[in-house]
């Protein structure tokens, strides 16, 4: 068995995430079905992150074994030729034995967008959250870099998640602004961690967005994490504007090519 | 009468461009079916351009007129809550009796998309061409721009176009380049001018990008413009890389607030 790893971009839009459900198309399962022709068989395809219903992704990673010997460019072409068009695959790899995308995984990078002006572009309106009314992107700079270092996130947790542990350190939480060539501009959120909790990244920016509105205070988020009640933190925000970014993986790791 | 400037974006995937048909939906349609409760009564609108089956707009301009004394920012608010989301009001303004976004108009400013990338982005399969090969695009800015002038443009008309003079004034003919994130680029060619001809900017397309392919010589424009022969240009692009960017007018006329 040849172990290979791909990268892929999606259009979360019509998914109902990347993991398969047994009533709703999935990303995992579109894969899988374009996996059956190649390796004559099923297989199983295992995703970096899961990405709620909606999400998208620009750099998810998936890893898979095939019985088949075939070349990684030539797999890559031969998936994009099956693939619906909202799922690309945009690089294929060997990986090591006993490589797997989710358990190997050091950390990943989120990104939130927020298109901030009067009427929302229609080319935006599947891809980035629209909030037309003036925001304090000061207030919610400040308030986001208060979450870097290694904290208790349960506070962000979605209620019924259940993990051993709900300490994540996250390397990086920041927010940047691109004018808009139609006025207005684009706020676009970065985060960057060595795990996530279940809706985490959307439970914080609508805890930020309300920090943005003046409702919260941006030096709020210390005794909001120490908390570790969701009911303190704010609502989740809406999957299409969340973007899965980047996987990263130890590049020590032997690959093999047997 | 009061007579309206309303700008336009809109997704054109779904519409079969901005003149109405009587057979498939465009974005007339929709806007004037919107001011039907609006004005209690039929209403007609002209576009600036007609923009063809599948070409987006940034800035299309529609000009109407109402009976209702309706303020444009109510105005624009009302239309945005029924249009579909696909089509978005920008700006509506009063305008001088007499507008007419179509005749009105002085100029106009029109951009083509290409993904320059092994595989395209899923977000973007709407929204531009993809070129997955090398492109030369010095070439193509080289083609481009002895566009720039004033010329006769019957080569780049559509077979069957019937207007009173082919000769029009392109004011700018360039392309840029912005790197992408994923690696590859994209290539964005901006014109302006006076006026264009039936498909004029998506038969230039088909033709830069042969010259990119080196089908073409760069320095053979002034030979095809002479030649007033369609067949000798190349093909016409695809429409989903076009967009209608902006559209210009005079801003010495009065503007009658009665």
């Amino acid at each position: 068995m040849q172990v290979f790893k791909a990268t892929l971009a999606y259009d979360g839009t019509d998914y109902a995430g990347f993991q398969r459900q047994s009533n709703a198309r999935s990303v995992q399962q579109v894969l899988e079905e374009a996996l059956v022709p190649i390796e004559g068989g099923e297989v199983t395809v295992t995703g970096a992150g899961r990405t709620d219903s909606g999400v998208h992704a620009l750099g998810q990673v998936a890893s898979f074994s095939l019985t088949s010997a075939i070349d990684p460019s030539e797999l890559l072409g031969a998936l994009n030729a099956v693939l619906p068009e909202d799922v690309r695959v945009l690089n294929v790899e060997h990986a090591a034995q006993g490589f797997n995308a989710r358990f190997s995984a050091r950390s990943k990078v989120y990104r939130y967008r927020i298109f901030n002006a009067r009427v929302i572009s229609p080319f935006e309106r599947r891809y980035a959250l629209h909030i037309s009314r003036s925001i304090n992107l000061q207030q919610m700079k400040q308030a986001a870099a208060a979450l870097e270092g290694e904290h208790d996130f349960a506070t962000f947790q979605a209620a019924g998640g259940n993990v051993r542990t709900t300490v994540r350190t996250v390397t990086r939480s920041e927010w940047h602004e691109r004018p808009l060539e139609g006025g207005g501009r684009l706020l676009i959120y970065e985060i960057a961690g060595t795990g996530f909790l279940k809706y985490m990244v959307r439970n914080i920016v609508g805890t930020l967005i309300e920090v943005a509105d003046g409702r919260r205070s941006p030096g709020s988020m210390p005794e909001l994490l120490a908390s570790r009640r969701r009911g303190s933190a704010g609502p989740t925000a809406q999957p299409h504007g969340l973007y899965l970014v980047r996987v990263d993986y130890d590049t020590a790791a032997p690959v093999s090519f047997s």
